[in-house]
């Protein structure tokens, strides 16, 4: 009856997905777990809405360690039907339950107590975050418990076995995906997080929302990314005007600032003190309110997420939402970007700390461009996306034209069929060939361009077009991605010739491991890793970011 | 048709009873309203419980400087019927505005905008504090506009004028009461303010209440006091416990702190924060966490009152009931409070900076223990009020017995029939005779005791039994007020003696002048200031001690 996922660790959970506690069938939330070759595609707003709607009915509870899953299930569904659930280890069992009706999350919630041990204080904020015990008539049953479900196997270990027995390079780069990228479970925790944190925010501002953006959204998120959130104010400023003209009209006593920059200092500050003081499950706040754009930044200890909330950010929330159009438009694209990231890092041309490497978010609209460069495209140019766009949809942000359709039914598909192999070399090809000295990449054009002004590498930001997006790049580092381009090219090409399969790595792997000119100071000896090793290790590793520290910026 | 009191300031308010715009019989809110010789009086927590629901349904409004009543009037009229208003000056024009359904308020607040003149940035909490101005349909208008009733002579000159004029001490007595007392305005205004803050205060915690206690609500509130508030969170701890015994109980995940002084702490802290980023109307926030009783002081500028917002006060709150009860048992109390705590700031016994000076609560209980002692008594002790006390009213605070009878109708009238002339005299001499090196006083049990440690004065707190609330006061100070209560019972007695009322000062006025013995250095020509301007000017001083820095405190 009962059918519901158990994971060792969100961090480390398996993409399966989410199954519901009714046996409903699942509403389809987000294009990417829909068949994307038939039927209509889901559109980002309406994913939004969806699961912001899933996490306002949803409640965050941590249980005992060994947990019967039945009577936790008929302990809940006193307070109303469960429509679905999950359990997953992070600093302690976990649970994820979404209630059918809103009115059973209250009903939960009314009848949950503050902990009132002796000598235990506490600070009474009322969240949805709770706690389950086991009371003395589960004690008495105890012996009835039924045991957790045995513990999965690592699955970086999985690729590790896997991928010397694919096939094909595509079928490896799908495996990585299906490693990496965010799972229906993480994303479920992900909304309901900032929910959590929405009931904070809002709670001074009742019009204002708490919006997803970046890689938790764009759909080429993976495990452990950070999760970023922007508080809207935007709603607070609708009134209902008068109907018939009076000598009087009315307006709110409110604090004046010196500027909008101020005013979002203000309340980010109040907001960081709510959430050190309050935030349930929440620590190691900072505020970092002297940055370009004003954030808090604090670790959700019990899901394991790091959490940057920044005021006004609708520009990286119309980034957020081009990425998955991109992401979603072809079925190529979220594959071939997750395969070259991995590659990227592997190889250290990109990082997890800030610097002058690659960003992920600019090696993801180097793929971009590339896909827009082929012939016929796999993919549209921004422009072309713009001249689809609705009257709803012309968007101008602080002065910048952030129109583009948002209907992914809309977009027609593209008649190019070349596989993913070919558009993996071919993608190791083009910027092993290109003019970085005097062309910039521009995916609203589609079309390279002389560079505005002088930098190492010029990528455009699509929507602020007098930004360079990669200007932290220095020249050597572009340098050894060109090389390493070359190399992987090389090295693939040379194996599609021989078609040599005697033992060795090949595919993907071949090219996901290091070569001396990554690592300086390796012997010849130790210059080639065992490829398998290299992926289970990376794979352990780039999940692994979200809790050690803050990766680049991505929008 | 509209009858409403407009004040030059609610600071220097006369003491007339506030109209009802809808000219409907005002609710009988206070004892002290009420004629106390006849009916039933209102009891404490009555006379609470109807101030905020005033409040709830009240706005504040900052106002144009000259304003159309009628037309103002009839523009809120638009989203319901109000049931009182009146208008003062503090910082400009303001307005508080009481609408008879909640969902006026409601529907005045959604036609509301936020400020949006260029170049004006806010912090965008919208509360019930707002701006109403003249629209361009108002400005054509302006030709008829109503122009402000002429500002009133400043009350203090009242007494000035009225002293020399009343034929007995008893009538100069009530006059000094009536024009220190609250008025009724500045009640409503003071509760208001309260519920403004508890808006903030309870965006967290939605089950907390803001309570006003001290001078503000126990009967002895003199204009320009502080408004002293507590949070109390106690009624956060609430739960509906499950019908059917299970296998789980809920607890809600909370901030572990490591006190309840903690938890205090850090929730005034954000409170704090929130007061000094959105708090329409509030600055010169001050966090003082780390005093016995941890607070937030801040200035609510719009309505010129300096408050202190506490958490958990509980005891504070028993004793502003206790002194409400004295202050509203017998007609005799209040003025004679009133005509004795001037009396004693004239002469410099008590003191708008804290030190060494008896405080006005000290006074205050001094004036009950000695009318407990007189025959028959004017009041009863605390121990007769324990007595009658029903089972709801037994009440402890941290192991403090805090019980008394709360019901003012339970209370028999005393049998003592002295006159107001004559307890002020017997008052001055019993102290001027009292045996402070010996005794304590203690309203307790109405006798005195031996004092339990040594100190120039001892008087013990009434719930916290084993403290002294005058333990600041030292010996110089105590033997000031010893001598100054000689010398004004012998010039009273003069008086009553002579009975010369040949142009010089007699009765209160006789009294509340300065001696050489107050100002050490004042020659001899001019030690005696005529009683008339030192009333004035005493009347304006005491009335500002609000504006211009913390008084003492009081309960």
């Amino acid at each position: 009856m009962v059918n519901c996922i158990r994971l060792n660790s969100v961090l480390r959970a398996t993409g399966r997905a989410l199954s519901t506690t009714a046996g409903k069938k699942q509403r389809p939330l987000a294009a990417e777990t829909s068949d994307q070759h038939h039927g209509t595609r889901n559109n980002f707003s309406d994913v939004q809405s969806v699961r912001h709607e899933q996490a306002r009915h949803s409640v965050l509870i941590g249980c005992p360690a060994r947990i019967n899953e039945n009577k936790f299930l008929k302990y809940l569904s006193q307070y109303g039907e469960v429509a679905s659930h999950f359990f997953f280890d992070s600093n302690g069992t976990h649970a994820v339950v979404e209630f059918v009706d809103l009115q059973s999350v209250e009903s939960l919630l009314s009848g949950t107590k503050i902990p009132n041990d002796e000598d235990l204080f506490v600070v009474p904020y009322k969240s949805r975050y709770i706690r389950v015990k086991t009371t003395e008539v589960g004690q008495q049953a105890a012996s009835s418990l039924t045991p957790p479900p045995p513990p999965q196997s690592p699955p970086a270990s999985r690729v590790f076995q896997l991928c010397p027995l694919l096939s094909a390079l595509e079928e490896q780069a799908h495996v990585l995906q299906d490693e990496l990228q965010l799972t229906e479970e993480s994303v479920r925790l992900r909304y309901l997080v900032s929910s959590l944190i929405s009931d904070i925010a809002t709670a001074y501002f009742p019009e204002a929302t708490v919006h997803l953006y970046g890689s938790s959204v764009n759909s080429f998120g993976k495990m452990g990314c950070d999760l970023d959130l922007f508080l809207n104010l935007e709603d607070i400023k609708g009134y209902k005007s008068g109907k018939t003209p009076s000598s009087y009209s009315a307006e709110f006593w409110m604090r004046r600032v010196s500027s909008g920059r101020t005013a979002q200092q203000k309340i980010l500050s109040v907001i960081g003190e709510c959430i050190d003081s309050f935030g349930p499950g929440c620590n190691e706040v900072q505020k970092i309110l002297n940055a370009r754009c004003p954030l808090v930044r604090f670790s959700h200890q019990s899901s394991g997420l790091q959490c940057d909330l920044t005021a006004d950010n609708k520009i990286a929330l119309r980034s957020s939402e081009l990425l998955y159009i991109y992401g979603n438009l072809d079925h190529r694209v979220r594959p071939l970007v997750f395969s070259l990231r991995c590659w990227a890092r592997v190889h250290g041309i990109t990082s997890c700390i800030p610097g002058q490497w690659i960003t992920n978010f600019s090696l993801t609209m180097m793929v971009l461009f590339f896909l827009q460069k082929r012939n016929p495209p796999v993919i549209p140019t921004l422009d072309q996306l713009k001249n689809l766009a609705g009257k709803k949809e012309k968007i101008m942000v602080d002065g910048n034209d952030c129109t583009f359709v948002g209907d992914l039914n809309k977009i027609k598909q593209s008649a190019n069929t070349e596989s993913l192999d070919t558009l993996l070399i071919e993608f190791l090809e083009f910027y092993g060939k290109f003019d970085f000295r005097t062309n910039c990449i521009d995916i609203r054009k589609g079309i390279e361009k002389n560079k505005p002004e002088a930098a190492a590498l010029y990528i455009q930001n699509p929507f602020e077009q007098t930004l360079n997006i990669s200007k932290n790049v220095n020249q050597s580092q572009l340098q050894k991605f060109v090389n390493l381009t070359q190399e992987s090219a090389f090295t693939l090409q040379d194996q599609a010739r021989r078609s040599s399969k005697n033992g060795k790595p090949w595919g993907l792997a071949s090219i996901l491991q290091t070569t001396s000119s990554d690592k300086g100071a390796t012997t010849k000896r130790n210059k080639k890793v065992s490829a398998s090793e290299r992926i289970g290790s990376l794979l352990d590793s780039l999940k692994d970011n979200g809790n050690t520290g803050k990766t680049e910026a991505e929008h």
